[in-house]
């Protein structure tokens, strides 16, 4: 008998992050891999590579989604890595393979996994990352967290209730 | 001798559009047309179908860049059309052809489209579209028009301002 | 009322190409566009860009989906061109936007671009170019043409007679 | 400190394969997690499946690139899943993944993979596969096994020749 399918849970943040996004980042990868969940990201510096950092200490497994057309660049403390040669267009895999995404600060490629996942109905969650306003007003398209724990911790409450599909 | 290469711009907006969203789409695209650019959109219903028969109707010329495997589904405004099968991944390809977008009101694709093209240094114009905050204030990634005119006019300029790379 | 939809025929082949071989695909572009249809092509040089060049001197329409994230290196010769970053992942996208392919000579690229076609049910013309063995005989998989005349032809009834779906 | 990096060896096949070809697919399988190599494959049925539980049974790992947008109809037998929605388009992905590639029968998708894998520099080993010719004659562009262990040991070679890239 296979074993029961893992929830999947995508870390997205900006290739050049401060000290304390990295150490965000790095919880939230920790917080994932105690939780038994795959840590999926983009996979290469800032808040991927401390993300990926995260899930290795606590012995997880971390996959990350590569731009480039080979495994150049890419985290040392990934489990499994996958060059697409899509450049930014890899942005789109990511949100794809999550059952929820966790938005860790971020800059426009950030932004850009939160509207994918948004757009194909992958829950996300927001850490100090952007705030969405539509005419005037903020538009609660996503819920936030005020820290690591709290942000995996809805994650997979939203990952779980949305069912996995495999 | 070969002609000069035309400037390409993205018009992005919603599938399912208000009557007033798909006037101010149709203006987008008839002004696109009457400046000689090619007028660059995801070729389905809503914001993308008026924007591609405004351009028709100024005698212009439409690319849609489809979601699905075929044709099916797409505006019949179009002047030209490209299947890709990728579903909302196309997305990221609308912004790649632009040498400058518009972006008309919008969903998540729209927002997806929009970080895209900032990832990428694609201009952005808004048109009563997503606004963008962080930390609590305004992000002022991309300037916003009142009016379809001003859309496209400050396109064009950022455009040529960027300079066509073909 | 809209226009009725063009045909498309990818023309398919080397970036780097004999002379010989340059000639047949500028033949071809140049009949394709005689019969009015739309050439699709990977944009740069070699086969595709004699392709563009055969259409352009028939004023023809060629579109050219280009591997890069911008329009640098694509041939002068084309009508319009799209950069979709995706590397060589854009050979997907030319037999996906074609009613059908005309393979010249080629490489492992164009062989990519038949298999693409024939797997998602494109109609593929040869013309000098890869034949398919499958337990040490030839798998008749798709025709042969021994002019560029042929070729065109030959394409634009396989094209007919599957129908344009958009 | 990281782990060596494993190998990652792509198996490629059809679909819908006969019991002869699943079996040679799982002993490729079998033979690739024995050799502590990551499996990745198109993640869904015939060859697919069966490659994957080959891996299983050995406790390896193996990682399948969906076509689809979520999970749907995915081998049981993979260890990680990663739905892409850009259907046959994700055969791109499995090659680009690899750093060595055994094809196992095939239908043109097979071929696609077989293409795009010689097309950007990984090497393949042929198992009952498709022949190339070019102008009358075969095209030696991959060597060809005998066995599922002569395959999975010369794949084995070559990736570990190329050298990985991480």
């Amino acid at each position: 008998m296979s074993p029961p399918s893992p929830l999947y849970i995508a870390v997205c943040g900006p290739g050049v992050a401060s000290p304390e996004e990295e150490a965000l980042a790095e919880e939230v990868g920790r917080r994932v891999a105690r939780a038994g969940a795959v840590l999926v990201c983009g996979g290469m510096t800032g808040v991927m590579d401390a993300a990926a950092q995260g899930a290795e200490a606590e012995d997880g497994v971390s996959i990350g989604i590569l731009p480039g057309p080979d495994r150049t660049g890419a985290s040392p403390h990934l489990t499994y890595s996958l060059p697409t040669g899509m450049a930014e267009g890899r942005n789109v895999l990511v949100a794809r393979a999550a059952d929820a995404l966790v938005a860790v600060a971020g800059e426009f490629g950030t932004l850009s996994e939160i509207a994918f996942a948004l757009k194909i109905g992958v829950p996300v969650v927001g850490l100090r990352t952007w705030e969405l306003h539509r005419k005037g007003r903020l538009a609660e398209v996503f819920p936030t967290a005020e820290t690591p724990e709290e942000a995996v911790s809805m994650a997979l409450d939203l990952a779980s209730a949305r069912g996995n599909t495999r």
